[in-house]
């Protein structure tokens, strides 16, 4: 089936090219690319160098190179780095003529696959066929089988190594790199200039089929490589297995060795068998994660390329963030936002709770950096970072965009006024804890989160004695078109909502746990005076309410007042099309035109308003919103669907699904910067939509809830949850849902669809009529 | 004696310039204006017009003319307008020659004198010579006498008469023009557009000398005249006597019929009578306001000139603001700032307390303007314009500078972040209570204004209740670079000063005049509890205390965090020279860079600190001040002179006084904006310098002090106070400072000198060692 972008799905599992279009180099070097959640391994062609951003970037590697104020991760030298020389002329897709081009991402097997036939400018033919992976089954390993094949004679000549000659957005990270050959290994071992993390790149080789004239290991300025010299008569073939360990000293106390013994240990099981394993384990994931659309080949493949993605994003190790590119470039710094626990966790939660669990531990991970955060602005409790990699210290800088009017930088408030994100992080842990009962869990990590945010808050609060009520002054809210507000909704919803459930998680300590409670205490120092004024708090917090008019909630204090023009409107008043549209002098700041609605993501997210209300607000806010985020999109699908704005909310699913894969975001800005990479929070979105909208899934106090809008274009929808260790498979079609229990589920779950509940048994199921 | 600027002075009581220099048009069109605080007329030639920026400003004729948005008062039509033909050509500064050149404003008469000869391109001579002033005796009478002797035989024409064509800053005002003759008056009617103040400009003249030929009006657009031809020998004269009535319906039910009757009342007393009597009441001013300055006559004339310019700036009617360009122009509409209460209002409470009173009472008789303005942005009690006219309401705008780099206008928070304005109105109030002790003030109208103050202050500060203690979030302090703080020390510390007044006078007030404060607890609402909490605040709002180690009181919440750089350096910053500084993205702004030093303004304005705090503040502030207010110097000299350091405060005081004299403001903005005129809190700031400054004087419980500090450039200094109803009058030379009190002063006060107390008698005298 053909696809837009130009390429095509055969079996609605992978994504392949018709031909090599040079102009979406970045793009397709994203959109192809293979990872595990350790490393991410750009979907670019093998012969290819830094110009055309071949990267792998690896978790867990922050450094800020010198003179930089960007902590970033590495892009780590290229192991499966290989060029073919046919008659001396470099094998490549900007020179000589290609055809039967084919390259695809399977997604279902987790291989980027090339297959082409090459003329060299000379004329001689050839054959490639080139298959790739990164290791499910061990994160480090990155594995490629390269076989070529001659249609006539020539010599051949094959040069394959290590690439070391990196690209990095913020500056060089390696102070050192060295080189060396060892037994059948070559490797490059590298050292970070700020943090000494050692980064070992360990590769070898298998070769089959013609035997080589020559070989010889080249060692050039940060490159060793293997060239082989092949005559070839047509026909005849040449196989090079590669196996690639990428280990680094921030997980392993001796990455050398360890490279070396998993290089070789993979050498011997061979590619095959290393695939097979690869791809089980891919199947693993997909049993419980694949949605499956009927009738339409296009949103199947959308919804799987964004759920692929959105996985390999994920960190495979505890402690890690998942990053707002992801492992696929540097952007963002392979650090977490807030998109972490409203886009991307939650799929996660009702499908893989153990992935869940490791996103949710990260925050506690993380919690002696959010209260030096919190301690450095004049604040107590925990303040997350607004841009948190590994140690939860704030990476955002001060100064982050450029007024292109005058070259000035900017003083951005994201840091420290979009305090939001701690509330945040506690809704993931109870969206968490809620899913999976994970006593534990809040036991020894979510409850010391949840009483240091409620602590933070408290510090950052102001009381209005005459108005009695709590206020947050000077915000920045999801929409960052408008800093320097007060009583943003959306956090002050979501303020009172953390301190509750802080104070709720005290009270059921007091009466379960007293002697953990106690150790808590202790160690936070928080004592029961505080916990009477989270309380107090969550009261008299100040909560813009819906006008009993309108129904329209106020996005924050004299919103209403801001000039009432369209976002077409706004964008005319550009002076430059680069202009950044907010803080401090933007085109947008006077404007209720917003980047995203804040009111729409509280709706998305809560369930505290009447249907009334969503749709008053959808209905007022989605003309004035401009989506100037990657995150709008399925945000405002999800509330479409729920407020029964079909059509608006498929357009909205089109879009948010379609970001990466139809390249419909900047990928270089003018001046030159990278800006290319996946929308690690749009991929996780997609889910959001589908699942929590179409199918209109949400967790009750005793089980699940569903309300089917199926999509017109769609003639079904099946997909599986885990909620409180029950699996669930769904399937929704124009006429009924019908849900059914797995065998081995340890409780009866209660079901709510359309207004009416039942209960569903292990192995049972139920279905009933959709309605509209 | 020659001064700067091409100036010089003969008695220290007359400006004189040198040469006419038509690129100083702007300047001494405003050094040398005549007023009385009624109506100020521009010391212009009268021969000119529009372009050469002739204006009679007249005060209570605020008008918003269409499409500006900006309310101001009007140049009305120049009623002296004359000029001169000799044999067909014009007498001009730019056309023929002029020689003998005489232009001087003698201040001690209230005089703008013009003498000179000139010769036609023709080559005819004739000398010229006029006098005239703007009546002290009656506000709305402009006189002038215009002689002219032939030196050669030739045909003269005059043509005098009202010139309508008048310029305005923001637009047209006048909707209306009409003209007529009525017996022997000539006069010209408008109306303006906004509120329909009606203006009558009413013109007669006498002719003596040598008789006309002929005589005729004529009238033309916008311009009515008289016309008189004479065939002049040489050494023959004519000598126009003329009379003009300024009145306006928003001061009078008619206008009409009193322009009239003044008009040919003073045309028959004449000339040399109205003078006499215009001349003695500028004798009594002086009396009392004169400043003598022994050995330097520079500094003599300096201090006069700016004390004239501050009194024809006041208003001679109640209810009426001292605007910050007097009415010297319309630039900042004729309407009050902050400076009236901390520039302009001490010289007149201790001086001319009657003038005092009225500045005050300016103050309630604009509350409601307060209330409202409180009311639209949320707010109760009283919220002063930022920019205030006649009712009080805030006539800035929104939108008020603009951005030089994008053309953008920029939204300057003046007008909604600066509420330092209301306890600065409640200082004013205070400093007229004490002096005066005026109870029926106090019962009348100054209460109200404090429990109003009191109550906007309530609904404008915030709790945080962690810390125990009442915060101001989001303020503008008097330095307008750094717009968007917190708790800036100058506003903390005045508002809990008005809190505290406000809870003593309703203290007061309970026990003396229970009946008075409980129809005016009715009158406004406020209840006791409201009280409570005026005392609850005072104690417990944040005050930015002085360093433990430093000294240095911080001048809001993270100011000693900013970039700690000189105003050189961030002036290099600037792309276009005439950028804002501040708000929102001006080179300032993140820096320690100061327009003005808040922390400076507090220690010029109270008593409450130590010697050692005042020095290490000044010495700290001082060189990261830029001084982009024209207040800035005075201030700086004020806290220079107390805190011994004297050359400082010498070069700020120089500073302070030639602002204008010396032409060193800038006066058309680029792109052709009018920005001339007279700085009238400068003006007012310069007797603070010599007065609180150099001769030390403060009130004291019981009576006065002084601590003097002479500048070692002078060898005297005399003036007079007038403090609790006693005259005193003061000198000081390098060795003493003698005080003697008059003879029908009604009680005795304590004098404070060098720490030392004595009681000064009425009649009596003493006099003190000066100590270094």
């Amino acid at each position: 089936m053909e696809l837009k972008n130009n390429l095509r799905t055969e079996s609605g599992w992978e994504i392949i090219e018709n031909s090599f279009n040079e102009d979406q180099l970045v793009t397709t070097g994203s959109n192809f690319m293979i990872g595990n959640g350790y490393l991410g391994y750009r979907g670019t062609f093998e012969e290819w160098e830094a110009d055309q951003y071949v990267a792998c970037i690896v978790t867990d590697t922050w450094d800020k190179a010198e003179g930089s104020r960007w902590s970033e991760l590495c892009n780590v030298p290229n192991g499966l780095f290989t060029q073919l020389y046919v008659d001396g002329e470099m094998l490549s897709a900007f020179n000589g003529e290609t055809s039967d081009y084919y390259r695809a991402l399977d997604m279902r097997k987790g291989l980027n696959q090339r297959k082409l036939r090459w003329t060299s400018p000379q004329g001689t033919t050839c054959r490639l066929e080139v298959e790739k992976f990164s290791s499910l089954d061990n994160h480090r390993l990155l594995v490629m089988r390269y076989n070529f094949v001659a249609e006539q004679t020539a010599e051949f000549t094959l040069l394959t190594g290590i690439d070391g000659r990196v690209w990095s957005i913020n500056g060089e990270h390696f102070v050192s790199c060295e080189t060396e050959a060892d037994d059948q290994l070559i490797r490059m071992k590298l050292e970070t200039g700020e943090r000494q993390t050692k980064v070992v790149v360990t590769e070898a080789v298998k070769l089959t089929g013609e035997t080589p004239l020559r070989e010889e290991i080249v060692e050039e300025d940060k490159r060793i490589m293997r060239s082989y010299t092949f005559n070839l008569e047509a026909n005849q073939q040449v196989c090079l297995e590669k196996v690639v360990a990428v280990a680094h000293s921030n997980e392993l106390k001796d990455p050398l060795n360890v490279g070396k013994a998993e290089v070789t240990e993979a050498l011997n099981k061979g590619y095959d068998s290393l695939k097979e394993t690869h791809m089980d384990r891919w199947g693993s994931f997909w049993h419980i994660s694949d949605i499956q659309i009927g009738g339409h080949s296009e949103a199947q493949i959308l919804a799987r390329f964004n759920i692929y993605q959105a996985y390999i994003a994920t960190p495979t190790h505890d402690n890690l963030p998942i990053g707002a590119r992801g492992l696929s470039c540097q952007v963002y710094q392979g650090a977490a936002f807030w998109d972490q626990e409203t886009f991307n966790l939650p799929m996660f939660v009702y499908t893989h709770p153990n992935i869940a669990k490791r996103l949710v531990a990260y925050r506690h991970d993380t919690l002696d950096g959010a209260r030096r955060k919190a301690q450095q602005l004049g604040y107590y409790g925990a303040f997350y970072a607004w841009t948190s990699g590994k140690t939860g210290d704030e990476l955002f800088p001060d100064y982050f965009f450029t007024d292109v009017l005058s070259g000035r930088p900017i003083r951005n408030h994201f840091n420290c006024w979009q305090i939001h994100i701690s509330p945040d992080v506690v809704y993931g842990i109870w969206l968490y804890f809620e899913a999976t009962k994970d006593w534990d869990f809040m036991l020894g990590q979510g409850a010391e989160v949840l009483f240091e945010v409620a602590q933070f808050l408290v510090s950052r609060i102001h009381f209005k004695k005459d108005k009695n009520r709590y206020e947050f002054i000077r915000l920045l809210g999801p929409d960052e078109y408008h800093e320097n507000v007060d009583n943003n909704a959306y956090t002050n919803y979501l303020a009172k909502f953390s301190l509750e459930k802080a104070a709720e998680i005290y009270a059921q300590l007091k009466l379960s746990n007293p002697e953990i409670l106690s150790d808590l205490m202790d160690k936070t120092g928080i004592n029961p005076q505080n916990v009477e004024d989270w309380n107090e708090i969550a009261e008299l917090i100040y909560l813009p309410k819906p006008d009993p008019k309108t129904q329209v909630i106020e996005q924050f204090d004299g919103y209403f007042n801001l000039e009432d023009v369209t976002p077409e409107e706004v964008r005319k008043r550009l002076i430059d099309p680069e202009e950044y549209w907010g803080w401090p002098n933007g085109v947008a700041i006077h404007t209720q035109v917003l980047k995203q609605a804040d009111v729409i993501q509280l709706l998305a997210l809560t369930d505290i308003f009447p249907q009334e209300v969503l749709k008053a607000n959808y209905e007022y806010y989605e003309p004035r919103t401009e989506h100037g985020s990657s995150l709008s999109p399925s945000v405002h699908a999800l509330v479409a669907s729920k407020t029964s704005h079909h059509d608006e909310a498929y357009r909205y699913f089109e879009e948010a699904s379609t970001i990466d894969l139809y390249n419909a975001s900047k990928k270089v800005m003018s001046g030159g910067s990278f800006l290319g990479g996946i929308h690690t929070a749009a991929a996780g979105g997609v889910w959001l939509i589908i699942v929590e909208g179409f199918a209109g899934f949400k967790m009750t106090r005793n089980g699940v809830a569903f309300k089917p809008a199926l999509p017109q274009q769609w003639e079904s929808l099946s997909f599986h949850l885990n909620v409180r260790e029950c699996h669930i498979s769904i399937l929704i079609n124009k006429e009924e849902i019908s849900i059914s229990s797995r065998q081995d589920n340890p409780v009866e779950l209660e079901v709510e669809i359309g207004g009416k509940n039942s209960f569903l048994k292990p192995g049972a199921g139920i279905s009933a009529p959709v309605t509209a």
